[in-house]
């Protein structure tokens, strides 16, 4: 029996609460753990990938983790004064606002750091290594957004989409689902990602909204949840949690 | 027949100029590139520790490069106006001054992330958790210092030690060296990085300087190089490279 979404959530809040991260972090412990709140959308797919896989999904735990605290590093950093310059995360001060800026580029670090930490409890690189990849490409997705880049599939595919991709490639390392199986789930983490981030600009008025108006960005947005269902049903998986995902996101108002 | 510091720098030098980082990095990869000067004391240390155990050093080179990006990476965010607020480094600005800080932080976010891409050219996961672990142990030791910590043996082994430890500690995991193999190299590689800090302290007149007086420190300073020989002489390679290394540490001038 699948779990629920919101089961599979609490499965996550619970590890983060009960996770230590290395004690050599001291004092930047506080500011990293303030870092992680959230709605978990990230951990939650990569769990519900492995559900769907028959994997236990307490062993994907820190790979989940691991993706949960790269999102938050790189909002913590997009969030500093020089770049975004956000006092607000969440309806609360973001890091560099509670804590200061010097703090908030530390703890940023840390969270990457930790992450590979997590990402390495497997006895397989290839979970650390799509991470990476994934991390490369934001980073290379902020500074092209820092810039102005106009091409919005290509900033988002860096900057939203790599992740997206990695929540789900990350269950299946972490698994060791051979490699021939990858290929549609690799293609339904794609429509996943462009789904969240219209829909993120349908709820900013920004991005897409810009380019092809509402009306054009909710079509996207259906499409992009269309084409994700159909590599669902692709997939020789128990999938049914993760369709549930898929319309939650595209119906989602926050 | 061993090959001299000079001739391993040069291959470092070539494999730095060489190498291609991850293009999704786009217009940050020429930050990146301008971060990467200095000494390379811990990617020749890495290398030379290969070479004394009949390695292929060739094949640990990108472990190297991998120590010297998190080096990098390290100077980069520390060096910002909220951190330490260097203009210069090496006689020359400091990224931020050179690129502005937005840049400044992505750059550095790039370089950790691409010194776990080398780490994870591997097969084996240990190397990028060696380096993992020395680079949580630098962050927390940056943080340390913020808060003006005055312990300097815990700040110097955190902030100096740790990555020190991980160029030795790297070889070795990337040439697959039998862990029973490793402590004797563990416990030299702490005595090398307490003689590093005390010798910075040195040229810098501070840290240990203002704690035990000039006199101290060089004293401090011939202890651990002694130490470290010692440690040398117990391990069954052909150390004759380190200890050079070992001596040229303890006579450096810059």
């Amino acid at each position: 029996m699948p779990r629920s979404p919101s089961e599979l959530r609490e499965l996550v809040e619970a590890y983060l609460e009960e996770l230590a991260p290395a004690p050599e972090l001291g004092t930047l412990i506080e500011p990293l753990r303030y870092a992680l709140g959230g709605k978990r959308v990230r951990p939650v797919l990569c769990l519900a990938t492995a559900d769907a896989l028959g994997l236990d999904v307490t062993e994907i735990l820190p790979a989940a983790a691991a993706v949960e605290l790269v999102h938050s590093f790189s909002l913590v950093h997009d969030d500093l004064p020089a770049l975004d310059d956000d006092r607000e995360r969440r309806g609360a001060p973001s890091v560099w606002a509670a804590y200061g800026e010097a703090t908030a580029i530390l703890a940023g670090d840390a969270l990457l750091a930790e992450a590979m930490r997590l990402a390495l409890l497997y006895p397989t690189a290839a979970v650390a290594r799509e991470l990476t990849m994934a991390t490369l490409g934001m980073i290379g997705g902020q500074q092209l957004d820092l810039e102005g880049e106009s091409d919005l599939a290509r900033l988002h595919a860096l900057k939203t989409g790599a992740l997206f991709t990695a929540a789900i490639m990350c269950a299946l390392w972490a698994g060791e689902v051979p490699v021939d199986e990858h290929p549609p789930w690799r293609a339904f983490a794609g429509e996943l990602g462009l789904l969240f981030q219209v829909v993120d600009d349908l709820l900013d008025g920004d991005g897409y909204v810009n380019e092809v108006g509402a009306d054009g960005a909710r079509t996207m947005a259906g499409e992009a949840a269309r084409r994700a269902q159909a590599r669902l049903e692709e997939i020789d998986a128990d999938t049914g949690v993760l369709a549930e995902i898929v319309d939650g996101l595209a119906a989602r108002t926050a």
